[in-house]
């Protein structure tokens, strides 16, 4: 880890400064070690800004925040959103207010992600293709074993920075991962059934 | 539909000529219609250049190419990669064409997404969290539900140029509601994991 590097994060407050041993070399706890990573998590792998970051940190502080909110503050800030052409309609907005009704997710309907998924519906209907969301409750249902499966793995860690650490990573490659792997699983698809297809 | 970009796709070769109705004036039939549409949405939606989109419509246009090879043709474009630090190590590569064997995919491990898929896994073990590997096949089952929705529902379209705007649509949005849904899915299963835990 190059020294200037930390010194950066050191002056944005994203780091405490380590113990001075000598007038020039300062030495660095396990606790600060874990720090560094969780800050590089989230600025390399999640692209927060650094005053997101700050604010992400001041959560995982915060001894009167329980895991799940500390969880909110990162997470939220995670949401990749469809572009958004104007104000989505009322109609998108309610089948995913539906849908999180069905699905008995504990969840509100203007979290970012149903705000994401709202623009998405949009996007649909603007293009013709409001079809598409027949295959939402399929969509739901995968999304659900794969939460699962992405919460068993980070409630294994036991700090709370290793934690939100785990999370963000998870979260950001876990979609280009899960990207990948439905197009994997669409080309087989597809091979059995349009390969004698004209 | 301005007629300036109506003009611009017929100028780049995207779009027949109409038929002349008059020195000022062309018609255009049903036909031309939905290849418009086609080309918007693979120009608009899936985000592929205007040379990108013509090597598509000549697979579309190729009666000799089977359906399959025509939705590959745009598919294999529509990947997103998740962003490569050099080569990924030969170990990522061997747990991806593991993965297909394990699932009996019929996909070759060199097709983009397999690509993708292997820089994904690289850049976790580059941040120190190989371990997120362990959900891949929680995944890759979800993955798989998740096309055969996709599969069926474009299926049901019936003209070729319909049928791969549908593709291109859904697969492109498709990536966007999964990505919603999962975050959404996470919140309900990490309250229910997280939230008497600090």
């Amino acid at each position: 880890m190059p020294v200037p590097t930390i010194k950066y994060y050191v002056r944005e407050g994203l780091l405490p400064t380590g113990e001075l041993t000598s007038p020039n070399q300062a030495s660095y706890s396990d606790v600060h070690e874990r720090r560094l990573r969780l800050v590089r998590a989230l600025l390399e792998v999640g692209g927060l800004s650094v005053s997101s970051i700050r604010d992400v940190l001041l959560a995982v502080d915060d001894p009167d925040r329980s895991l799940h909110k500390v969880l909110g503050a990162v997470t939220d800030r995670l949401v990749p959103r469809y572009e958004a052409a104007g104000e989505a309609p009322a109609a998108a907005r309610e089948k995913v207010e539906e849908l999180i009704a069905r699905r008995g997710w504990a969840v509100d309907g203007d979290h970012p992600a149903a705000l994401a998924l709202t623009e998405a519906l949009a996007a649909l209907e603007r293009v013709g293709h409001g079809a598409f969301a027949e295959v939402l409750d399929d969509y739901a249902a995968a999304a659900e074993a794969v939460a699962a499966a992405d919460v068993a793995h980070v409630g294994r860690r036991l700090g709370r920075d290793d934690l939100v650490e785990s999370v963000v990573v998870g979260t950001v490659v876990g979609d280009a991962m899960m990207a990948a792997l439905r197009r994997l699983a669409q080309v087989d698809r597809s091979a059995r059934a349009f390969d004698g297809r004209e």
